[in-house]
């Protein structure tokens, strides 16, 4: 649920369409509906604007149809982060516009049309650092940016990176995804004046240990105006950027 | 690439003016030459719109001086971090209108006069939080904020942070500062919609791990919108709070 | 075996029923009854006032009968953790009134009826945690409690906490599960003036590290009366909270 | 939620009194203000029955003299800990009652007089344990609790430890503080049917890591019944012992 | 791509049989071109003198055999790191000229033929260790070195290592690859004036932390002379081994 | 150094027989070869009394069979630790009279009769433990020892250990296997006066990571007189104990 | 358990004479009491043939000279470590042949004549390991063993090493010193065919990290016989190299 | 001692001046001479053509002092690692030429005249890598280099770093030096051919865990050619970055 259905729900009480026991009791009902599973804080569409992302790791199939049904049955605007094809098949039943972005293993489905705000840019290093980089991107996008793509421009290539020095300087707020070294946060964040969002990934091996050396990499960042969020964390990612970006457009 | 010299080398090539053993030199060297430093280095003039700050740790108090005169005598703004009251002493014989903070442990002194913008907050948990928490306030300060406080409301006393609520909520920017186990970052971030800077602090004993272990909550954070900086580092977290509060005001 | 069984064994040796030489065999056979792969300590029945639950991890299915077998025939209770359905399944070939809880992963039998004693809570933050949860919840009910059950109320949502405030005021011994930041334990011992066992769980990717975030949270909880059990370690918080609650009901 | 207020916000909006922005406007703000602040709060005045402690690290004599000098005038019962004897001198000029417990570091001064429980036992492997298990004591002590003391029975010398069994026995809670191996805390564990709160100390050198050994040993305890408080963490676990002991004297 | 490569377009240029335009064309294409998921850098074959490798873990075999039909195609050298023997095959349907080295892992062909350089000694301590060692040899070899191999060398036997002490005193570089504690790096720095590039492997168990132990031996070595790279990076070992040979054979 | 050598090395620059540059060259290559690495290896043939152990890990079903078969044919004894069933089938194709330890996943067959040595006791904590306790077992028998076991007396339940005192007592050497928390290495030192070979395993969950716990434990051990080996190292530590043992039997 | 009590009490029952809740009290106390540790302490006595040693750090002057008096008085041998010249002055006072060893730290007075043992072989790699080796040498020596020394023979200089093999081959039992990579334990462990008792030093910097570099080495040391003590602990190796002699002079 | 002094020996025999028995002690004092607290390792002069230098933290001024005067009455050059200055006072008083270079605190008296060689670049990235990167600097100085520096490129700023561009390419071995997040190493390692030596500081504070972080950026580097010596070891860089150089002038 967004503002926008609260408005609805107001508005239909100062018309009469709706009762006041009506009313109220819808709104109870939001914060605290329960799945049986896991009770979806519908009241957050009010305090956020956005309603509560599907983190499918650690559910089955099953859970992550029942919940992702009653958002889009409410109209929202859907994101499960972390979901295989099967979850995809599932969801895709009951909602066959809802699309699957392999790569990024999100299910997207935008029911609340919306103007999409310019001024995220998401960098990233390697190829295998995609798959963040992607999560990311479809965060931003579900919450109504329109993002720049700046893939595949590591630190042992500087050419590449400087060659798309132009786009990096129209943002607004850019989400920099590494793994490895992690390297490249520092550099963007050295060449921009906008805040850098941080992103280590896991990819890597050896010393890398699972994304510590980029995640350590990244919060010791010689350059200002970066801050870090969990290895992998694609979705915070864009989800802070969302945030940032917004404040830009007021 | 510029590509008018590399025109130019080819033709100089053909016409048998360049040989093909000093083409190959020049090309092999370019890739970076031809963007063209003094231009990013002028960009970075502008860009930044802040003077470098004088992080003290490890340097002298000579050193500190005479870092401090230069910024001083070019008419700018000076931030000096983890300064000593002696550090201060030096800096004020030739710039007596600067004020040392000493809980922050930073010189400060306004030089250009600014239009002061609203929408920071800073919030933090314990007593022994403080240092950290002022350094990210005299930080978002001298660069051009209006910074609001909202001190000592750790999460073991939850009705005091409650009891801010208004504050939180107008905020464009929160910076969070905590020790020990560093939950308030995730409870601040469940409450707002806006972006949330999160700073550990190594206030703490035994399995705080000098910071690590609010780190790691941090980073853990179950709120969406929070980002991470090193551990006391209050300067990048005033630092990136004020480049999302600038964006509020374009 | 229980209390009750060596009063029995005692009271058949007063009266005669029982020779002296055959309630010694049978008393030094207690501590150390060898079932061949695992010695079942019986003894530990007279001192703890409950069997020894069978840890299944690392056990095949046919150990996990075997041991339960021998602890069902002495008419004991039975607690099974770590357990699959299969073990269930072979469990229940002999014990067809024992039930599995698929959720904690444990196989329950009562055969010793107890009168339930008020006074646990449990805790816990996420859809992800309520394995653990569940163990620590058959515990505490095995061992003779009657469980109260406030999930889903992770910090990120503080009005689903607070809207349970009174069910936490109720308490005797909470015991607060959660895992990713594990910030929960905090917030809730901050609130209530009872023991609080917290429960790190593994739950979360990245920089969790396993469990290891929200363990090095609790540790460091900056609210008094919260000591923390292992990652995981759903039976130990339900093992000590009975032992706590007995002692409130004494 | 206050049900009331939100039917009145309906009610004003059906009516025209409220239009629909100021409704979602206040609805936003909603969820926590609600609770009353001020009735958490007056709880906390009830519920801890305690005056919070002075946390002495990190603060300056000054500082310790001018918040217990508050303490004391209100007629509380003061603890300090973590404090020196020069902090206790400037303690004492106001609160010529109070006393040093130099081994634990600790400034007590009851005012408030109490019968005290039994059922708290104390025990500890080390001479170099004992600031730690002394500070667990002064904490019990103050909250109301006779504490029984069994020093110096680390596992080296196991018949020390069995020779104090009875002692053991009849306690209610256990306080077990032990550093290098902290093996003491699983056999004590073994040994009696009541709650045990173990104390890792970072007593040790080498590979005990500052108490981290220690930390790990008794959170991997075999023993049932047993949980873990920080690093040195005297305090804490005195205090989770008394709300335990309270319990069982209700 | 190679030097060759630009010194041929040039000297089309020059001949005439090239004309500008289409050199340009060519020249800006190289180090841009778009493969889709990965971009090659082509303009480092002017750099590096070697085309960048394949680093196939993470990858698909798809995508494996595409990028390395671009590679093949364009007449370069191909190696390909981390290879499945599904991988090979798919890769020798339009290589057949291509062979596999199972130990390694690795996808060798060789297009450009090249004089081989002596001077790269390989030494390694178990057999356990020889996939790395041999991914760092097929590195060196295709590099252009002629490689001499010690295998099997563990300082626990070490009359095995002292009886090849010519084979190490002839080399210009060694590379020395090591598990469980790494020793042999130190041993060998200390028997030769030659640099040494150390390579600690994942081989061991338990305290070996997925080779943690050897990577902290060998940066700690006491020997001089010694530099390491990550863990199990036979490539980086092999990479740099080669760059230091080609300086002495200047 | 072989002074011989060196005085007719130089008698010969004397004479003019061997030209400086010469000698120059001998004498560089010279602290080591002088040593005659022929001796050393002649000496580890009758130094060890054993022949190399087949660690099994990580290497073929073929590859252990072909090492064994070199070792059975010259007569030796054979142990081959961490070895699948399907290993034992092959190795028993030409070594009929090979036997096959289930729980310690060790192939042994001995073929140099000896008397057996007393003096060896293994002492284990619980049934998970069995598997690192029995290849330290085979370990020590095919070595030559009578092993006596002492299992499944971990502390929590103190009098089962405290029940086989005699036993401990008459050991020359113990080696405790223990996981969890490790505690009974210390506990056990504290018992006897012999050297204890104490052995963490992997057993465990959450915070004993991967046995680090149990491996911390045994390293801060209170008790004086126990040294530690490698996680899960049954193998090394039935080694050194078997050499402690026939250092008291000489 | 001790068999004639539970008879007599079962007979007590039966007669009448003890009544069953009497009985059932006194066998839940039973299992351990039973053991006498009278019994065991005086086991103790005779057990460790070696007094107590002072371990001096974190104690004062007075209590160590405390301590140390009473065991001169008592005539038994003294041995204390990390002590300081201070302390030494203090027990002089009373033990005027008390001599210190500056470089261990440790004040020695031997009080019972003894006849030294011969075989304790003690190596050390650099200089800076030499107090951490004379430790040990001080504590084999007043334990009764004669020392040999074979000191700054790390793995750098193999040939100092070599030199000294023979004294290396004389040993009993070998303990091995080392700092930084902690590379000599597995050398020398490949050398001989006698147990070799490795100490970590926390010589060294950076990733050194304190001796766990050292002390990682020589957990995985591919040489067997060898077992480790914690970093620095020169005692404990001197303390369980001399069990060891002890047992081949038996 | 050098090549030079052993072929002076040598001629010395040759011509007759020098006995057989002379020469002969005087070689086999060379490996083995003893200053009492450190055996010199003469011999190395040979193998190795340098003498070893005196890493003098952890010694007194006097041993310093001692160690320096033997070296220098050789007739060798000297440097004296992690000195203070009063350790370069006392021996300036026997070596009136040495110099003391406060930054890199290093002392350095070069006695054997030699002819620059070209090709050794170091690179820093802020102020405070400055003494790492000064000790490599001397430490390749006195191993007979022409050192060119460039400093303070960090990453943060990288108009510098490409403004250095030149130098960085005349390289034959580059040495980079980098504390907080250490990306400088894979900039410089992207941007040559030649190997490069990453040296990791401890500069930096919080998550940089004391150069941890810098350690792993440096061993995870995303760019070929880059390996890594020990937090801090400017000399180990200087020492290896020597040993290449030398080969590219052979």
């Amino acid at each position: 649920m967004n503002l926008e259905r609260v408005r609805e729900l107001l508005e239909g009480v100062r018309s009469g369409r709706v009762s006041v026991e009506d009313a109220l009791r819808e709104l109870r009902g939001m914060p605290f509906e329960d799945l049986g599973f896991a009770k979806v804080d519908h009241h957050r569409g009010i305090r956020k604007g956005f309603p509560e992302v599907v983190f499918c790791q650690g559910k089955t199939v099953e859970q992550v149809a029942e919940i992702s049904r009653r958002i889009v049955e409410r109209g929202a605007d859907l994101l499960a982060t972390r979901a295989s094809r099967e979850m995809y098949e599932a969801v895709r039943e009951f909602a066959p516009q809802a699309r699957y972005n392999e790569l990024a293993r999100a299910i997207v489905l935008e029911q609340v049309p919306k103007e999409r705000l310019k001024g995220v840019v998401i960098v990233s290093a390697g190829t295998a650092d995609l798959p963040v980089a992607e999560e990311a991107a479809e965060t931003a996008w579900i919450m109504g940016n329109e993002v720049e793509k700046v893939y595949d421009v590591g630190v042992a290539g500087l050419h590449r990176l400087l060659g798309n020095l132009d786009r990096l300087m129209n943002a607004n707020v850019l989400v920099v995804v590494a793994g490895m070294e992690g390297a490249l946060a520092s550099v963007v964040g050295g060449l921009v004046d906008k805040p850098v969002i941080a992103v280590p990934t896991s990819v890597g091996y050896g010393a890398s240990f699972g994304g510590l050396a980029a995640l350590l990499t990244m919060l010791n960042s010689c350059a200002s105006g970066v801050a870090v969020v969990n290895i992998d964390n694609g979705f915070g990612a864009g989800y802070i950027a969302s945030l940032i970006n917004r404040l830009a457009h007021k």
